[in-house]
């Protein structure tokens, strides 16, 4: 199975080539090094710069990624251009390294189709000696000569920072940085101190992005002058265990108001888990953190700030408030820098958060000319459709199985998740790290679907195929099995390769995941039926969320998790909504903008709509073979 | 000893008359309530109103108390009106019990000497009924729905307010109170939201006057809309154990980070007993106090914002600011309402805080055509000087024996104190509650010197006259004894009248009334020389502080506390630091002005002048007879 990969190492000489074997799946890049061959990644190999950059010669560059489209922009792209750490390889192709190429600056979210954004966080940082007081009479104060130091006549300065000034004024004779932030960018009026530290600590600027998911958060580390993201961390919510979708959880934090502290306490606690694993990862001190930008649905949004969120679990499923929210950190229990800002993103609607308005913002949809959709999938998911004219929302609540959860032997896209299968005469698998399976992923789980449906085990209902099996392959015959009353297909028996344990599909995992790509193939229908968009008119469709990275658009397609468009329309932007974050950490404008574009959105709730009913059941089927 | 009071009742009849015998010390009130003669006190008898005023027509009108001033006004203050529940008779007097007068609305700070005060105190409440969001499509929030019924597009809102928002919204379909607050005024712009509670509680709109003192806490209760004050705790500042004066608490915080916790805690844990305690007195909940302003030296202050006061207590004694600070109730840990705004007023300098802030608001010095001085006694004293011209202040460290404390048997001016005391040919006391003597308190001690000094016990450098007590009359003499080294005043032996144990004063007590004394009087003295302002240019010395109300002027004078200056350019102005933060609480005009006041203060240092040493020296002896 493996494919041959060539690689023209010198622009000015076609004869200085490289071919190489190398598994399906393995990116250009960690091949190239595999084999001894230089291509310079300057950012470590992470889609943030545009060194180690290939343009195909022979054979069809794979779609887009978001990092692809930032960073070498739209017009690369369509030329055949793509990051080599970005690509994985499925057949054979040639490429030529690093070509000429007019170098940009080193930048995230810089360039290309999400359009250039000015670097401006609002945080600047100043080094500055400030004069002591030394007048008894007409006395002066440490505030005073700091801020005649900075140049500001006034500014608000939290009590953290008060509390550590006569101490870090009087430490360090080499004068002291002081960290100020202006909401709406630099250029805004008001200035708040965010911190003054001793010494000189100006190039120590970070920011978090964080997205808080019903199951999964991710936190993101961003130096602010550069735009570059240093680490990431992803982990389960841990108030999973008190309910896996949102109508379960608000349903415990309804019972009483320990349990809503309890799913307080638990998301804090998992965010500053965060910040000291990213912390240490990078060797990024937390007092350098000085803004964060949170994105989540409405229910995770409120839980963190301490809000009921049971009014929004009844109809009419309002928010208890859509405002952005920026506090300290300090008053969040965040520990990062006490009087950090922490910027909540404004919301739309009870189902359609700010984890919305943050994949509009990552995706531009709002400023397209044309009708663009996008999917972000997730456990509570979220459709947007439109363009600058208009835009319409939707909730498309798929439940956890599409991230693993809730399914038999389903796990996260982590070291040891089947996350890609192919099914011919068996069923094949590869596994994250190559180790053996643990468990199977949520791209993993949508591939080994198309592949059953294709292969005709489970039919366009969803039922397993157990009466007529006899009509299989013998390899995959096998594999359909009834045990107690359940019917299941073996993916994996311990003892073949890459099997440690058992992992089988059951007819209910089927099920689950039926209703997940429902809701989300439904909330896209009746966004184009609300809209009276029909396939032909959508230019393109995004494919957002943690996974969307890694699930194979064929597969998707084959299951009807999306709409049948034709494939070269399909692309996916890897985690909009975190992107969007990303975004408003790093150019206050973004952030600005979230409200203007929060604003233009328009909820369109499924369950009150008299058609929802009759789609929804209609997409809960699996295409049927054409 | 008695005095004869006599009332006339009826305007229209002189003979319409009552003489009473009074024991003196009484207040005209409360001598006429006794003997069954009605006057009316709707304030009950606190000064809040006018309506116990009597006009005296025979007799001398005591110098009239800032509650004089304050419900009465200058004119009529002149014209020899008083308010019979502030009014102590000493000497035979005629009055015309309540003659007809423009009755003025019930309010505190509303007229006379300090001007009136337009109540605009920035809160405000208003009732609303709250349409619930009811669309499922174009959603709304609880906050806009909110927002929307009270006229509002755009305010802030904490965390606590969002947090209790759904409940309240829901609870009682006859609607909800919001409580707004406009720094600067009401018809300042931008509002926040203080609470939103269920019900109607427009009503209910209450203040927290709070002056900490570095021995004594005062806080009172104001009813914003009236003005009135509700209740008053005051008591000892915990923080005393770690320090009575000033720079033995610095010392103290200076020694670990703990033990500034350990400071900072015990006063925001008494505020609370107070809050506690004045919210049981009144009837009023804590939930009902928007607004709190506090007052105090710079060394209290910091402390009660966490801040580390070491550098106040090293050259150039600078504070770490001297901004005025707004923050939420919640930050500060007080309990009333959350979002409550503490206010904390603006500083002049490391030992000129503002409390004397607070004075120069309340006694309007800043306006004085005239020049005025204003001293404030405590352990951390403050002398004010000036016009609406210039405005000078100096710190005078007294120490705590003015207020009882460091004094072998002193106490503060509680039940059973020494309060007033006459020498002649022996010593008599008269004790707060006429119970048995406890203690001296420091109008007592004031007394007790002004009489020894007068009857030649003590000689103008303050030595007890243990070898000429022969030349005294009998019972005087018995009192001056020598116990093991120690010169003692005996002022009372148990089974004396009024006696449960013994009180002595001894030479030590006279030396640190002494000191105190010597830094209050050079105080004023450096200011008068700093300014050019010889004694016949100061129009008045207005006397402030906890015990100002309590103290005999003429002892005063007689032991040199303040200058020789003719008695009626003498006055009582009561807690003016307390009133000036009630000033603020109930107007938002004299808050802002507060800013301006603090920056015209010119802060006089008393160490780094060349001439204080000298003048210091002088001032500790007590003034030679003449």
């Amino acid at each position: 199975m493996a494919v041959a990969l060539t690689i023209l190492t010198d622009p000015g000489d076609a004869a200085a080539r490289r071919t190489l074997t190398v598994a399906p799946g393995t990116t250009i890049l960690k091949a190239a090094h595999a084999a001894g061959v230089d291509i310079t990644a300057t950012c470590g190999g992470r889609g943030r710069c545009t060194s180690c950059r290939v343009k195909f010669l022979a054979g069809l560059p794979p779609p887009p990624t978001i990092m692809d489209e930032v960073q070498l922009g739209d017009d690369l792209v369509r030329e055949g251009y793509r990051l080599a750490c970005q690509c994985l390889l499925h057949e054979s192709v040639t490429v030529q390294a690093a070509p000429p190429l007019e170098e940009r600056s080193f930048q995230i979210l810089g360039a290309g189709q999400l359009g250039r954004v000015a670097l401006d966080s609002g945080v600047a940082k100043q080094v500055v000696k400030v004069t002591l007081p030394r007048e008894e009479h007409h006395q002066t104060s440490d505030l005073e000569q700091l801020l005649e130091a900075v140049g500001l006549t006034t500014a608000d300065v939290g009590t953290a920072v008060l509390q550590g000034l006569p101490q870090a004024l009087r430490d360090d004779p080499a004068g002291v940085t002081v960290t100020t932030f202006a909401s709406g960018g630099t250029a805004a009026g008001r200035q708040r101190i965010l911190a003054v530290e001793r010494g000189d600590t100006a190039g120590m600027k970070f920011g978090l992005a964080i997205d808080i998911g019903t199951t999964s958060v991710v936190t993101t580390l961003v130096e602010l002058d550069s735009g570059e993201q240093l680490a990431s961390v992803s982990s389960l919510n841990p108030q999973a265990v008190f309910g896996g979708d949102l109508m379960s959880r608000i349903a415990f934090a309804q019972f009483n108001p320990a349990n809503l502290r309890k799913l307080h306490t638990r998301i804090v606690g998992l965010l500053n888990q965060h910040i000291e694993q990213i912390c240490r990862d990078s060797g990024v001190l937390a007092k350098w953190i000085y803004k964060v930008v949170v994105v989540g649905n409405t229910c995770m949004h409120h839980i963190l700030l301490g809000i009921d969120p049971s009014h929004v679990g009844l109809a009419p499923y309002a928010p208890v408030l859509r405002h952005p929210v920026t506090l300290s950190a300090r008053e969040l229990f965040l520990k990062v820098a006490p009087e950090a800002r922490v910027c909540l993103l404004p919301l739309v609607a009870g189902f359609v958060g700010a984890d919305a308005v943050g994949v509009a913002l990552a995706t531009r949809i709002y400023e397209s000319a044309e009708i663009r959709i996008a999917v972000d999938i997730g456990t509570n998911g979220e459709v947007l459709l439109g363009s600058r004219d208009r835009l319409w929302a939707c909730s498309a609540p798929a439940g956890p199985a599409l991230e693993g959860a809730q399914i038999r032997h389903g796990m996260r896209g982590a070291l040891g998740a089947v996350d890609r299968v192919t099914v011919d005469d068996d069923i094949r698998v590869h596994t994250i790290g190559e180790t053996d399976a643990l468990g199977i992923c949520g791209s993993g789980i949508i591939d080994l679907l198309a592949g059953l449906l294709h292969a005709g085990v489970i039919d366009w209902t969803g039922l397993i195929q157990v009466e007529a099996r006899d009509a299989l392959p013998p390899g995959l015959s096998e594999r359909v099995v009834v045990r107690g009353e359940e019917r299941q297909v073996v993916v994996l028996r311990p003892g073949e390769a890459g099997a440690r344990q058992e992992i089988v599909l059951t007819q209910d995992d089927v099920r689950q995941v039926q209703l997940a790509k429902g809701a989300i193939a439904s909330g896209v229908m009746m966004l184009q039926h609300v809209a009276g968009v029909p396939s032909e008119m959508v230019a393109e469709l995004m494919l957002a969320g943690g996974f969307g990275n890694y699930v194979s658009i064929e597969s998707a397609l084959r299951i009807g998790l999306i709409p049948p468009l034709p494939r070269e329309r399909i692309r996916y932007v890897g985690n909009a909504a975190s992107l969007g974050a990303q975004l408003c950490l790093l150019s206050e404008t973004e952030r600005t903008r979230a409200e203007t574009v929060a604003a233009r959105i328009e909820h369109v709730s499924l369950a009150a709509h008299p058609d929802f009913e009759e789609i929804f059941v209609e997409c809960m089927n699996f295409p049927r073979p054409s």
